[in-house]
């Protein structure tokens, strides 16, 4: 991975920086840019973090968290060298209406904007994560345990911990020098897998009572009543779709679940072969490969009838 | 970690090997004898893999698993000389009742019986597929893809694929070299945790809606009812256990599974804090601090009250 010299000459030479990343951030965002801050203020500059949206609860474990700011008084005065991190365009950090002077990108997502004066894009990167640990050691500095912590739970939340197909051997080598530094894999996992509350485990259990099978397609659902009935929150649903997945005639996952505007909101999980993306754009939705999704608003019989439909068209 | 001498004489100098390994095996047991065999044989040396049960379907995507051979119609003109790997005594692979004219005994687990001309024990190695893997190593034997995707599976079993407390800096490292001979971590994954039945599946559903939650303890249950209904066989409660331990809330989960003979089966799990052997051993079971179990001759009411005493004693 070749980390832009350019970049190196802008974290070296500047001395206040502002970090954004994606709004929703999960953990390669949060993650990658906590330890850089952290990096950048043990090279005596001062740094900015910046998300609109709070960091979920979720991922308050993440050392660091706090420095996370998603309410900025004034943006226009904070915002000189901007760093965007795990994203490559304002829009997606929520800062586009803000005139930016000077700015840099590091990402791993595909893209056809050319936002950025200098831009970092590595596609095939398994993380934001990886980019930031390489940058990280070409500016020399010293790996602490909590810049560890933060980038394994980066790297480790994109690859699935370790289970997905981006898991390569540098993506082992680069974790194992993390672990090295402090950084403790079991606790970091435990923070992401375990502590799941009551409710949502109820509600899990109450979605899973609801599995149909048909043709390899699994189909569950969450009614406003079963929301109602356990006291979880739609943000607890985050996931369920991988559940059915664990069973080996099970080539798709579609959860349904009913929104307040008589929508229904479905996530459609893949193994391998389908291109859950392509199905999920015959109902205006999107997403990827293996993870897309879309809203209908339709009862559930019909949501599930038309579902099946096109899916035995592609 | 050090390979004795002896055992790597042993090795180059004998020409045939009787290769066993533990009754009821998992992945650590089969991964680690299989590559072993294929090193051997690579070397021109003749190896006979021995476990006393079938290899489990769920095992069967393992490359050369088919090598394994539970009917072995005379043991006695077999053993010649013993590698006996993942366990350290013979009653532990079924072959307790055969002369055995010369052994070496290969395992990470702790022990304090001496079984063995040649013993090599490591109990801080997290599975016995480190341990020969460095054998391999140590016999200068290249690791083809069968034998790296047999050590990657069992390495990954025993570490809870990177997410138990023994995932060491120097198991990254080794798997990350693993993948570079050409294990490939995703398919490896699936076919260990997305290859259930459709039985199995709903029998965990069925499961989970037993779940009752006393000061931190998780308690469900498998009644014979619920094996009948879902088709299910208590083969496919393995694991189990595990799932209540996602909520924050759960120290300990205890799954009881209703025998033919009258008793109830209990697996505890726990996370960090109490240990679960010493609960297990109040009942005259045993096993780690992080996973035991026990049986008991009660109903489920009876059973569960005693183990809530149990704990609360500790």
């Amino acid at each position: 991975m070749n980390v832009p010299n350019e970049l190196i000459a802008l974290l070296k030479r500047e001395k206040r920086f502002f970090i954004a990343t994606h709004i929703n951030p999960e953990g390669d965002a949060l993650g990658s840019s906590i330890a850089l801050s952290m990096a950048l203020e043990s090279m005596g500059k001062e740094t900015l973090l910046y998300d609109r949206d709070p960091v979920p609860e979720f991922y308050r474990f993440l050392p660091g968290h706090e420095r996370f700011s998603s309410s900025v008084s004034d943006l226009r005065s904070q915002i000189s060298n901007l760093i965007l991190l795990d994203c490559n365009e304002p829009e997606r950090a929520g800062i586009d209406n803000v005139p930016i002077p000077y700015s840099a990108v590091i990402d791993h997502h595909e893209t056809e904007r050319d936002f950025g004066d200098i831009r970092w894009i590595e596609p095939l990167a398994p993380a934001t994560g990886m980019m930031v640990y390489h940058l990280i050691k070409k500016l020399n500095v010293k790996i602490t345990k909590d810049m560890a912590t933060n980038l394994y739970a980066a790297i480790a939340i994109d690859t699935g911990t370790f289970r997905y197909s981006n898991t390569t051997p540098e993506v082992l080598r680069v974790c194992a020098t993390l672990i090295d530094s402090g950084a403790e894999p079991a606790s970091i996992a435990e923070a992401m897998y375990e502590t799941w509350s009551e409710k949502r485990f109820k509600l899990l259990v109450s979605v899973l009572n609801t599995l149909e099978i048909v043709d390899g397609v699994a189909i569950t659902y969450a009614t406003k009543e079963m929301f109602k009935e356990t006291g979880a929150s739609p943000e607890d649903t985050e996931n369920f779709s991988n559940f059915p997945r664990m069973m080996k005639s099970v080539n798709i996952s579609a959860f349904f679940r009913e929104m307040d505007d008589g929508y229904l909101k479905a996530s459609l999980r893949s193994k391998g072969g389908t291109n859950v993306a392509r199905i999920a754009e015959m109902f205006d939705g999107g997403g990827h490969r293996n993870a897309a999704g879309y809203k209908i608003k339709a009862d559930l019989r019909t949501a599930k009838e038309e579902l099946l439909k096109a899916i035995s068209k592609k």
